[in-house]
């Protein structure tokens, strides 16, 4: 099984990306050059999910090492560069940790730079195999005529292929599971309404759109029988960082007994945290609240508050799952376990 | 203290509405000639919020029965095709029976008409005069340096002037509290960014937007002193049917101890149902989540659950603030007491 799409394709030098800025009304391909079009991509959102920016990031610092192969000190700087372009997502801080280990036990050899690229490959492809696997550990979560509830966007788009929280529905719906999902919208850049609703179109999933608010009557009248998302970093006591609105979300399914789950791969655990408030939380542009498009919907001379993520405290989670396993409760211990044996 | 502005004015037989579909991109005075302009501009929202929405199809009762002075069965079947325009909101029903009453028991007399036209204009005076009440009673409940959190539009432009919540907001602003206010930009008709953040703008209340998933990590954190929003319908127990969005906060609020208001007129209360599950709720077109004004933000194809109302229980609401003065719990005890007052 395989998307119809590619996210993200490493082809004769260049990263060709998905323009998710411009989904779903239209499918334009941004091509990435050097690492500086590696930020931009990042920053500004043509490519996001915490596993595809890591998968993108660590293309960008093979394109750092192929513009600086005789300047190491302009290739660290270019590193920090891409790793400066969004700030919660732990993802992107691990893949470009991982390309500069790599570098750095090869720097002498002569074909570093084929080595960094083969690396940059490796983690994608290993991001779908992630995404598979966390796709089956999650399917025993999925009851037969399940209802399920996912924010943000969590699927193909949001990784290199598959999907973490979207990839758990995934596998669940091509186990033949009779499954329905709501798609909450996801203000303040609808990666619900234009991401994770096209690619439950694509796919065929049955599947009804939301505006973020209407989630917490659904779940109060037993309309949802549990929810699955993603996150953006983890902490070491289960706190869970994901899309503004995602704690919002616990709190509604902890008062009425609706599972609540993460999906992620390990790689979003920062073992550096031992809880959720260390994780540092975006705040986006103003106007991404006061338009949407071309379209105003607020005064100018509006103030806005505009943070991209929140932190889920660890006892709102019913369990977390990754592609070693379901981590359930108590979180600090079953984390730490997981640490030893990686 | 007056509004710059006025929400519905009538003025040589017909009805100025400002288009609240266009604001706050554009400001445009709808004009209304006849019943069917009424019923046209309550079911698009050229006018919305529960009181204005009475006013409005009060001066809809008058056009009715100028048209059809000579056939009361046509008037009727006018009247009944304006309180079609929209389901939850009791102040249209309230309204309108209001009118036919006037006009029942005084539909042999020569200035009947001239009657109803006066009807009109009582009911949208009054209504300012019971937001003022309103403001007044809720005075005492709004904290000095009070950081207050509003939902949707319970504002001048919701009714005839100067509001419900957001009249006992500007009440405090105007005592000289030191207030601070989050509006809810509210999904997927966006009353709190385009009409609230207007009104708050154009009073110079010092305020910040935030999409509506921002509102439960505010809340948690402690910086949300008290939530108080308007109502569209409130059954004899308290039970409050607002709109979409503010069940969920009423969960939040609950949870963390933040005092959860409703202002309303007395004309809201159903004291015909018992509870807020009998209480109808809207379904709208699923295009209003598709598209934000003309830009599109989800596939066509990907089906969509709009309900344009939810339903709070009343033991997560600290009071009920109308120009009666201030219901508290028990409210189906106290409702009735008020009941017996009128």
């Amino acid at each position: 099984m395989k998307e119809p799409f590619n996210t993200l394709e490493f082809k004769d030098e260049e990263l060709l990306l998905i323009d998710q800025r411009l989904l779903p009304a239209k499918f334009e391909i941004f091509v990435a050059k050097d690492y500086k079009d590696i930020e931009f991509s990042i920053r500004d959102m043509v490519v996001r999910g915490a596993p595809a920016i890591g998968a993108t990031a660590a293309y960008g610092v093979y394109f750092a090492l192929k513009e600086f192969s005789n300047n190491e000190n302009e290739f660290y700087k270019a590193c920090d560069f891409i790793n400066s372009s969004r700030p919660t997502a732990i993802n992107l801080k691990w893949a470009i940790d991982r390309m500069i280990k790599k570098y750095q036990e090869n720097k002498d050899k002569e074909n570093v730079l084929d080595l960094l690229k083969n690396e940059a490959i490796d983690i994608q492809n290993e991001d779908i195999i992630t995404n598979k696997k966390i796709g089956d550990n999650g399917l025993s979560l999925i009851p037969q005529n399940a209802t399920i509830l996912t924010h943000c966007n969590a699927g193909a788009l949001a990784t290199a292929g598959w999907g973490t929280a979207l990839g758990v529905i995934k596998t669940a719906f091509y186990n033949d599971k009779n499954i329905f999902v709501y798609a909450d919208e996801t203000r303040p850049r609808q990666q619900g309404a234009r991401l994770t609703a096209w690619e439950l179109t694509q796919a065929k999933i049955p599947s009804k759109l939301i505006a973020d608010s209407v989630a917490a009557t659904l779940i109060r009248d037993g309309k949802i029988d549990l929810v699955v998302l993603g996150a953006d970093r983890i902490a070491t006591n289960g706190d869970v960082c994901n899309k503004i609105g995602t704690f919002g979300l616990s709190v509604i399914c902890k008062q009425y007994g609706v599972p609540f789950y993460s999906a992620a791969p390990v790689s979003t655990i920062d073992f550096n945290i031992e809880s959720g408030s260390q994780i540092p939380i975006e705040e986006r542009d103003k106007n991404e609240v006061r338009f949407v498009g071309e379209t105003q919907v607020a005064p100018l001379e509006m103030d806005v508050y505009n943070p991209a993520f929140d932190v889920t405290p660890h006892q709102n989670v019913t369990a977390i799952i990754t592609e070693k396993g379901v981590i359930y409760p108590p979180f600090k211990e079953n984390i730490q376990k997981l640490k030893e044996q990686l």
